[in-house]
This record gives structure tokens, sequence and C-alpha cells, in this order.
């Protein structure tokens, strides 16, 4: 080991340090605020915090198979804009990581080959999709993914089939999206962690035309399977724990809220980007008063209230405003259609794959409809 | 009041907002969580926090004189990047401002016309600066302004005279930072407080040649005079309460540094901005090890150290990581000269007006030289 050298590009090294830095984690185990270095036949770099597991690939020269622990944030801060070449060697002293402007000096870990690796269970389903599709399903649905810890099963995306068709969904109890893919699927149902999908999203390419390869394995118990979930990219692979749980009948609200509304809705309302940018940024939430018959949106937050108009039928309802601002941010405009003020809505989005089922909050107290004579003309 | 109009423009109308948000802060007393637009002959909008008071000229048409309150940060995100016409107005329902796509609805607040206004006292000096120049001083020195609230003269910026020229000091007891302005003071002492200087410097125009303004004011009594000061641009005044307090005699700890020091330092050493970026960016912070017959900095912090080489001469010595990274990105790249590791450093910047007292940091226990000889070749 001792006297290794390898040589590689750094700025290339820098990119794959900021991609690892995605799922290391502040730790108080030290091994696991590092990412480790393998150099060799098969050069990476790899990073886990025992969820997820990221592998990227470097491109090296090397004397010797061996490795180095790396701290991410100070190396990406320490080589900076950097070019050229740099170094990882390892001697007597210690590790050195080295460019022209700098050295990274760190010491030789004897525990590096216990690095933790996620023990993955055996291959159970393989399939391909091209990237930018799972980008654009993941981002139509995972704002709805729920951040409560007690119902573990909601804090992530669920991976489905509605007959037969892929399709991912997310909720939170307050609402909820569905994305169908167009394509097969007949593999299991697994839970996707939010932490995998927000790297998975960095990771993704969002040009058309490249493909993920995606395999699912499991492992079996007497009692129940666990699955784990493999998404390997040009370069790059990512391993990740699936949720065990059981993801709620989704499809049982869905139906009955489209049902309860039937083609006849007693409420509508068509809301745009440029109109919800508009709304206060503040916390805690609040609601926005929606009142289509009225033709406005206002707020009810205080000092300032702010209006908008809007088009659409029927009594006045309330969604919470970053619930709202969530949605929009992540579909574009909305039609809410529903058959009361107060039971689920569906949210129609410009793209038919994604629908969104939203729960109304209730009324704020001493609510009066103010202001209607004020509103701008060219709105409505 | 009742029916009032004022018209102007929206974009311009964001830009005041914006400028006056820097003032206002969140406040249990709602009057002071506003800024106040005063429509009529002389159109302006104007927020205070009772230390600060700022002004901005409204270019408005107005049927009558009236005020209406604005919450700044709602009013922003709300008109965000409209264009055209934006109307305020007033009726029995209460305040709009309203454009196009939007409007926004206020109280009548009986209570706007006892808005409170800083008192500034009696007219006592008055100078006109180059708006650059003065947004270069304030540059060079706002870094070492305290933020301890203990010495509470400490949280600012010193103006005064040397020799009869205008200088500004600022120093929270680690480093002191002296600037010198090439023009003729012969005002009174007074202690900018560090909010203010923030205000100013948003508000100052960076390309040479727009003046600006100062007109400093005094309340006497008994067993004190209190300052005041008014800054005065194209469009804009900036009122301001001075810290009422004693600076510390920074002329004699600058005089005995570099008498120390004398013609022959016996510790020099080089920084550049290129190298003190590559540092590591951790709170708390750390010493930086700076060894200059060794031509060498490191860091001594944990899992992985980084070096650099430099150039200088004399034994090793410590300055605080974040202290050395606000030195930098306020006056560039610099030289340390001191008489001894531990002793007062007078720092030299590109700027011969510039000149900086930094203390050194203690050496860390259980530091070691190591890694001397894996310094790059390059860098000294």
């Amino acid at each position: 080991m001792t006297g290794s050298i390898a040589t590689l590009d750094s700025r290339s090294l820098v990119e794959a340090l900021k991609l690892v830095n995605l799922v290391i984690e502040t730790h108080y185990i030290p091994i696991l605020a590092v990412a480790v270095a393998r150099f060799g036949s098969k050069s990476r770099l790899v990073a886990t915090n025992l969820d997820q597991e990221l592998t990227i690939q470097l491109r090296a020269e090397s004397t010797a198979e061996f490795e180095v622990s790396i701290d991410p944030k100070k190396a990406i801060t320490a080589l900076g804009n950097s070019t050229g070449q740099v170094t990882a060697s390892i001697d007597a002293d210690g590790t050195h990581i080295t460019t022209g402007q700098v050295i990274i000096n760190g010491p030789l870990d004897a525990a590096l080959s216990d690095y933790p690796s996620l023990k993955m269970g055996e291959p159970f389903h393989h399939f391909e999709i091209d990237q930018r599709e799972l980008y654009d399903a993941l981002q139509a649905v995972r704002f709805a993914i729920s951040t409560e810890e007690t119902r573990y099963y909601l804090n992530g995306v669920f991976l489905t089939a509605v007959d037969g068709q892929m399709a991912l969904v997310a909720t939170d109890g307050f609402r909820m999206s569905r994305h169908l893919l167009g394509r097969t699927y007949n593999g299991p149902d697994i839970i996707i962690p939010s932490d995998t999908v927000r790297t998975l999203m960095h990771l993704l390419r969002r040009d058309t035309g490249t493909s993920l390869s995606a395999l699912i394995s499991v492992k079996d118990t007497v009692h129940h399977k666990t699955y784990a979930v493999t998404f390997s990219g040009t370069g790059w692979a990512l391993k990740s724990r699936c949720i065990d749980g059981t993801f709620p009948n989704w499809r049982t609200l869905l139906n009955k809220t489209i049902g309860d509304i039937g083609n006849q809705p007693a409420v509508t309302a068509k809301l745009t980007q440029a109109q919800v940018s508009r709304l206060p940024k503040q916390t805690p939430s609040y609601p926005v008063i929606i009142d289509p018959d009225a033709r406005i949106m206002r707020t009810h937050t205080g000092h300032d209230n702010v209006e908008m108009r809007l088009k659409g039928t029927g009594n006045p309802f309330c969604v919470d405003a970053q619930q709202l601002r969530q949605l929009i941010g992540a579909v574009g405009d909305v039609e809410f259609t529903g058959c009361a003020p107060d039971a689920a809505f569906i949210v129609q989005t410009k793209n038919p794959s994604t629908i969104v089922v939203q729960m109304p909050m209730k009324m704020p107290n001493g609510f009066v409809l103010l202001g209607q004579n004020n509103a701008p003309d060219n709105g409505g």
C-alpha cells in the first residue's frame, strides 16, 4: 500500500466529491463522515449513510490497489476551482491529495476496509427507463411526500403498477400525487425513500435519450420480503434500501374523489404559477381563500391582505398557502375541481399523466369576503 | 383622505420597498413592522427601526396628501416582477395598492400620524464625499466591527481625524482596521452603528463621481453631547443615531505595534485570497498555523488537514480561520509582519491607506509540524 500513487483530473474529482457529498451526513461515527476513494483497476469514489450508497467512477492512473478516505466538504473547498492533475498517495505519514496549490493530509485509516457497504439481497426485478422520464415523474409526485416521521411508510415515493402501467405515488395525508409513466411494470411494489429520491434527481440527466438501469433486489425472511434498489447511470451507481412498510390504499381515495365529483363539479378554480408566486411567504403557513363565484382569491393574514382575480365557479374554499406553492412549483398551472368546498379536490395539471388529490383547509374564523369590488378587471 | 389616489411606476415602488426593507425588523409593535408611503407634493416611502430612518423619494401623481402603511416583504412578493402602473388609494374599506394582477388591501391605520421619526438635534457639521470613496473605506474596516454587545461602543465604525485627515476605524479587540480617506476632516468623532453601515453600503453607488452629503447633528445635554448623522444621496436620505460611547485609544495600539516591529520584522508572511479560499469552512472556527520559515501554512482540524506553500520568514504563529477569511474578503491579498509569533501583527494590504492590526491565536496543543516535505513546489 505505502508508496502507492494515483493520478487523476482535479476537476472531475471535485465533481465526484460534490455528488457523493449528497449522501454524507454529519455523523458521530467518524468513518461515516468521509467518502472512500478506491484506486486500482476500477477506481471509484464511494460514500454511504447506511440507507444510501453512492459510487462514482473515477478515471485514474494508479500504481497499485489502495484506498484513501476523504472529507468531501473539506476537499471541495481546498481543491476549489483547481484545474490540472491531482495525485492521491499513501505513505508512512498518512494519505495525501496533492495539487500545485494545496495538499490535503489525512490519517492512515486502519478501519477503512470496514467501511460499511449496503447488503442488497438477491436480484429480483430489472428494468430500464429514460432518465428524463423518471426525473419528470419524480418531480410530479415528490412534493407530496410526508416529512412526518411517525407514518414512516409515507416518507417516500411508491413505485407500483396501475392496470399494468408503471406509476409513482406520494402522499402526506393532506394531498396525494399520482403520475403514470408510459410503460408497463410487472415488478414489486416498493417505497423509495425521500432522501434517495433527492439524490437520484441530482444524478439523473434532464436531457432525453439517456437510459437508467434499475435493479430491485430482495431479502426474503419467514415473515415478509425486504426490498432494495440499485439505480445505475453512466459512471455512477446509487444503492438504496426501500422503506419496509405498507403504502396506504391510495386507489380507493382517488377513485372515490373522482366519483364524488362526477362530470359536473360543483366547485372549479384555475390557479396559475404567476398568481401563487405573489402570495406572502410566511411561516407558519396560512389559508388562501379561493372564492370562485366572486372570481377572487385572497389571503387573510393580518395587516395586509393580497387579492387576485381567478376563473372558476362555486362556493369559497381554502387551501394551505405552502401546500399550494409546493403543488404549483411541482406541476405548474392547475385547475381545482370539487364536489363541495369542504371535500377533497381533484387537481388537474397540464400533464394528463399527473393527477393530484388536495384536501381543503377549514375556513378561518371571522372570515368576511371583503374587497370584491376592488378586484382588477383584467385578471378574470 | 378617503377617495385619494396616487399613481406611480410599479417597478420603482418595488425597488424602493426593497431598500426600506433593509431597516425594518420583525417587531412586536405592529407599526414598526411596516413602512409608510406618503403621497402628495413630495411623495416618499419611509421606514424606521428607531435607530435608523430611511426615506426613499417616490415619483408619483397624487390627487391629495395622504399616507398608506405597507408591509414591505408582502408587497415585494405580491408585486413581484410587475411592470406598468400601480395605484395607491384609500377609501372607507381601507388602503389598496392595485396593479393589473393583484391588490394589496391594508387597514386604515389611525395611528399612522404617530409613525415614529428620529429626533436629530441641531445641525453641527456638514461634509460632502464621493460615494465610491466612502464605500471602499467602509468595506476596508467593517469586517473588524465587534458583534459582542457588552462593549457596545465597538459595535460600529469610528469616524475621526488623523493629523487632520479623515479616517475610519473599527475593532473587536482581536483585530483593528484603520483606513485613511484622502480628505481633511474637522468634524466631531462619531461612532456609526454597524446596522447603519450595512444599510449605507446598500445605498451607496459604487461607480465614482456621485457625491454624498453627510450632516452630523448634536443634542447637547449638561453632561455630554449626543450625535446623529444624516446621509443624503440622490433620491434617498438615511438618518441614524450614533453610538453614545467612547471609542478606545486605537492610536496607541497601532503606534506601539508598529514601533515594536520596527524596520526589521522578525516574522513575515504573505497570504493570498486564493489560499485563504481553500481553508475549511467549519464552525466553530479553528487556528490556521502559519510557519514562514518552513514556508508552509496548514490547518490542524481533525481528520483531514489542508497544507499550502507560502512566502515569509520567521517562527510559526496562528491566526483564527474565520478572522483570516473576513480580513482577506475585505482587503484582498495581505502581508503579515510581526515582532514575535505571539505579539500583535501589522497586516499590510494592497491599499496603503488601509492598515490592520491582527492578534495571533494560541498555538493548538499537540501541534507538530508534519508534512513539510509534501509541500508542492510551485507555491513558494
